[in-house]
């Protein structure tokens, strides 16, 4: 098997059983495709007509408010699914952006293919749901820091939790996530700096 | 069948098809319970332990900052699920307070029944990844508008969308929703009001 489909169909094992056959069965289902570092998997206004699984690279999902601002939403590394969900689901047009900030390849499934997979394995509407309720905790919870958390715990935090990201990710873009401008963020870092050398 | 249990069997049969045997394996696992007004279903601190659908009343779902401002995120009222999906998910304190706001009826289903019930209806995975997609794309799109909207439009989508909550819950509720204060909102009101008089 194809090492990039090898990856997703691990991610899914990791949560439900699929036998060999349904692996086999699965995959024709499923569209390689890779993305340049700066172009759009999804695009505000366009309709995302595809779940995505990203295999490498990295990703951001932002959208812009009514001054014309960045705000990033997420961020998306290998093995995560990224999309706009509003957009996927009701097939409106999207109101996020997901921009490859790296040279990206990702594994797509329309949602014709994806209704067909589902009848083909309905465990994997389990996968999916675990998917998606994650998801939504990790949104929720994000929610609620962003008001109960001072700014350096939030990006304390972020750093423990996506130390991959933290590294790999420009630090205005990180500003943009942790809803605080890049002067605040350096001053925040330069405090840490000097908190662990005291 | 008792007619709020034959309430959530109808919910789940406008998404997926129940046979009459899966409905009727269905309601013992379903437990029927009523909250009185100001009652809370979930409480900060605590573990979510149950899934909550609601029968009939009202709920807010909100959370403190760190000064002890309460901001509703959400309000469930009857035919709609509500929890704190982080602390069900992980079983870890919850984050969110889910109140009553008034006597309520709900029909809750612990962790360890709703796998059981994955067992004896798989098909319900569909029904769930469906409710649950559906409340992350809601959950995207508040955070875009909170931006992307000014409070006005905000509203006018708020009153416009759940007419049935914004008659029944009090002014300084709404405003919290919306972010805003109760006296910006009570202007907004007098502008809207104004507006359509002129």
């Amino acid at each position: 098997m194809n090492s990039s489909f090898l990856k997703l169909i691990n991610h899914i094992n990791r949560r439900i059983i699929l036998t060999e056959d349904e692996q086999q069965a699965i995959i024709p289902h499923l569209n390689l495709r890779s993305y340049l570092k700066g172009q759009y998997i999804v695009q505000e206004g366009d309709v995302s007509r595809n779940e995505t699984f990203i295999v490498s690279g990295k990703v951001r999902s932002f959208y812009l408010d009514d001054k014309g601002n960045e705000h990033i939403v997420a961020f998306g590394i290998e093995d995560w699914w990224i999309n706009d969900i509003c957009s996927y689901t009701t097939q409106t047009p999207a109101e996020f952006n997901i921009q490859c900030l790296e040279p990206t390849e990702v594994i797509q499934i329309s949602r014709d293919k994806m209704e067909e997979l589902f009848i083909l394995a309905p465990k994997l509407e389990r996968y999916f749901r675990l998917i998606i309720q994650k998801a939504y905790a990790n949104m929720s919870k994000r929610i609620v820091n962003n008001h109960a958390q001072s700014a350096k715990e939030r990006y304390l935090s972020f750093i423990g939790t996506y130390p991959d990201i933290a590294n790999r990710v420009p630090q205005y873009m990180i500003a943009s996530y942790l809803g605080i401008t890049k002067e605040f963020l350096s001053s925040l870092r330069k405090q840490i700096h000097s908190d662990a050398k005291s």
